[in-house]
């Protein structure tokens, strides 16, 4: 072979090391857990779609981003989120299923974004969304947070902040300074309010040609604060009757209350009239979670309530409520600021099993028995000096080694070393088995938390 | 919204009901857990890559069924398989690795089939790999069969053989009859004997100009019957010293020692010198998988022992071992036989919560220390008559039914109704959560297997 092709992959995909992915995976799994705790069922629907199907509601900045592109006569496209193939799904398979409908998927999606730091081409989302037919009820929006606090605590975040709000709020208070028609201009100059401040959204609303006396009123309805409820109180003391206010205040008062019931600590959540996630899509409760000490990673969890799912492909109106988490984006903002613990493993496996010779009799029927209990065993088996097999095991960081030479295959017994402690001993057998098994059992009770924040900071490359 | 687009998808690409998504997440989860105890680390490739680079090797029918198109400039390729992707991945990051390299992967990958009956485009494969630098012992190859012997028996197969030879005895073999430069299309032939039998094998010989005296003898070679050990016996008795004879007869008695020492079974391997592989690529150990009472479904789990993974990337030589098994037509095929035990759940929910009216606050401290203890908890939180709830509880198919009324808000308890038994009994909400957290571990200690073989088949749609 002579013509060797440089083996890269293209910018904007992510790749990881083994020690990387297990990680990955780990907020994978926690993520998969949590959701399905909640009740929400699985589904996987395919990465390529007939375009004309994916991109029924496309348009604009989404368009072009889209990987489209023809096999023989047929113009396909890859999914550039999880919401339009589900939208799809619920009105194929409407009849099928049994509503509310539960869903979570966790899969990549693609949008062939100009690559940056910090931005994918490739990346997992992983959304949650109840659908119910014709109605749903509103404290289905109250389970929502407690999905995303259960997942952040598991993971071990502690200083972060879900806030909740509810569009229909919004839509009454303007109405009620009559600005209806500028509602959608105004919403999206109010959502940048914490990343441009006070002053500069006020530039933006006088520039939408809205009287100074009513910008000052927005900017103080937007910024009202205190415990939530201070914030509720304050909202019934405004005194707005119409039916958006008064529909958006009572939900908002109904899901705070669930909140409650559901236990969720009040620290973690906040009633913040400001955020209204740009889009027109949501119609309700809105959703948006930061983390207290790092605002500037921008929200890590939203979403919402809509009004209608698929309407591009059924007349059945399917009203829904969820979140997405990007998790690409989220794993790579975490590795950059340090924010994952890192236990130095390569591997899965708990144990290694060091022969001393090329004989593997003792070493395969101990790694089988271990195996046998679920505890994940490697066996190193290549030729090598005792010390190149030690570097070995030190690399690839396996909590425990177990070396078998010609003495244990003679006693039938087994040295294990715990390669934290230092500490060695020979053990029977059956012993070295049950040792491992308790190992593995205290392992999996005082599994340490994926992601420790309060840790000094390496330093963030963004 | 007038124009509504029908909700369908590409012809060849697998999507599912959440009832059979739960069991392909079973399948696909049993596997990924048994690679991690055999000590294999996840990996995670991007599905598109640069086509210069993925399609460096390809050529043939490979590479008119891969989805290939631009984007901007550049020329792009959705993977076809997992292996070129490992090759690719190794390379470019030897030097971050720890050799031997053990890693699995699932996922999907794409090839424009013409599609028919039980043949997709889209599919989930899931590889194991072991890459040694310069070398690999051959033990290796032994632990391969029993990650698939236990993969197979935990999913509840019984039934089932894994095919185990060895190239280079094929190839000592030939030589020693003077056929070494028609081994390649010889073995092509011989690789079909299961599917087309011994007097057509034996035509195709005869049509490569092989004398029949030696199409004799391939075929009593190939066909050499008995135990593992008489079937080596055999072999050596054969009298052939060419090196190639000798190295994979070493090898093939090494590899059935360690499986001996892996406690597989013995009815569920066996040495048989017909199977190829088809592949040039493979130069050792070669596996192939059939369920005894199946074997019309073909090879469920198949690999081998190849030379150099990498030679398109790198100068650096780097033997494997692997295997891959096709998750998505093995789901498919298992389905259409009736292979699943289908336990009647649409949800992962093990409780549902059903509130009486439309105050959830018990209902949902319940459901909230249930998912705090990691129970699958939902709540059903529509308006509707008890009896459409009910109607619900029975659809979804969750085992466990919590009812909360007003008496039970008042007494501080929880109805609970075991669907299966029918039982129904009052608990004080402490005791209610006890409950179920017993019922919990019970569920997950008993887990039935996926699979069953044994029970009456349903009509295959083959």
């Amino acid at each position: 072979m002579s013509r060797i092709v440089e083996p890269k992959i293209l910018a904007g995909f992510m790749e990881l090391l083994p020690e990387k992915q297990m990680m990955m995976n780990e907020l994978m799994e926690t993520i998969r857990k949590n959701f399905e705790t909640f009740g929400f069922a699985p589904l996987d629907t395919p990465i390529i779609e007939l375009s004309e199907v994916l991109l029924a509601k496309a348009g604009g900045e989404t368009e072009k981003q889209i990987y489209q592109f023809n096999k023989g006569d047929t113009d396909l496209s890859l999914r550039f989120d999880l919401t339009v193939p589900l939208a799809r799904y619920v009105a194929q398979h409407q009849n099928d299923l049994t509503f509310p409908f539960k869903r979570y998927q966790i899969g990549k999606v693609y949008r062939g974004e100009r690559p940056q730091k910090g931005r994918f081409r490739e990346f997992y989302q992983c959304d949650i969304d109840i659908i119910g037919r014709d109605k749903l009820n509103i404290m289905h929006d109250a389970e929502i947070p407690s999905v995303i606090y259960n997942i952040l605590t598991q993971l071990g975040m502690k200083d972060f902040t879900i806030s909740i709000s509810n569009r229909q709020i919004l839509k009454g208070f303007f109405e009620e300074l009559g600005l209806e028609e500028k509602s959608t201009d105004i919403l999206r100059g109010v959502d940048k309010i914490a990343k441009i401040g006070k002053e500069n959204v006020k530039a933006d609303l006088l520039s939408l040609e809205i009287p100074a006396d009513k910008a000052e009123k927005i900017l103080d309805f937007i910024t009202i604060d205190g415990t939530n409820a201070k914030v509720i109180q304050n909202l019934e003391s405004l005194g707005i009757q119409n039916e958006s206010f008064q529909t958006g205040l009572t939900e908002l008062k109904d899901v705070i209350h669930g909140m409650e019931q559901l236990e969720i600590p009040e620290k973690n959540y906040k009633i913040d009239l400001s955020i209204a996630r740009g889009l027109d899509y949501y119609t309700g409760t809105i959703y948006e979670t930061t983390l207290n000490q790092h605002k500037e990673i921008g929200s890590i969890c939203s979403g919402g309530r809509y009004e209608n799912l698929a309407s591009y492909y059924t007349d059945a109106k399917l009203p829904g409520v969820g979140i997405s988490i990007g998790l690409t984006r989220l794993f790579d903002q975490f590795q950059n600021r340090g924010f994952f613990k890192e236990n130095g493993q390569r591997t899965p496996a708990e144990v290694l099993v060091l022969p001393m010779d090329e004989n593997m009799d003792l070493a395969f029927r101990y790694a089988s028995k271990l195996r046998a209990e679920k505890i994940p065993t490697e066996v190193f088996m290549e030729k090598a000096k005792f010390s190149k097999k030690m570097a070995y095991a030190n690399k690839v960081g396996t909590p425990i080694v177990a070396i078998i030479g010609e003495d244990e295959r003679a006693t039938n017994s087994v040295v294990l070393k715990d390669m934290k402690k230092g500490e060695q001993q020979t053990l029977p057998f059956a012993d070295a088995v049950s040792f491992a098994v308790k190992f593995h059992a205290k392992q999996s009770d005082n599994r340490p938390k994926l992601i420790d924040m309060q840790k000094p900071l390496s330093p963030s490359k963004d």
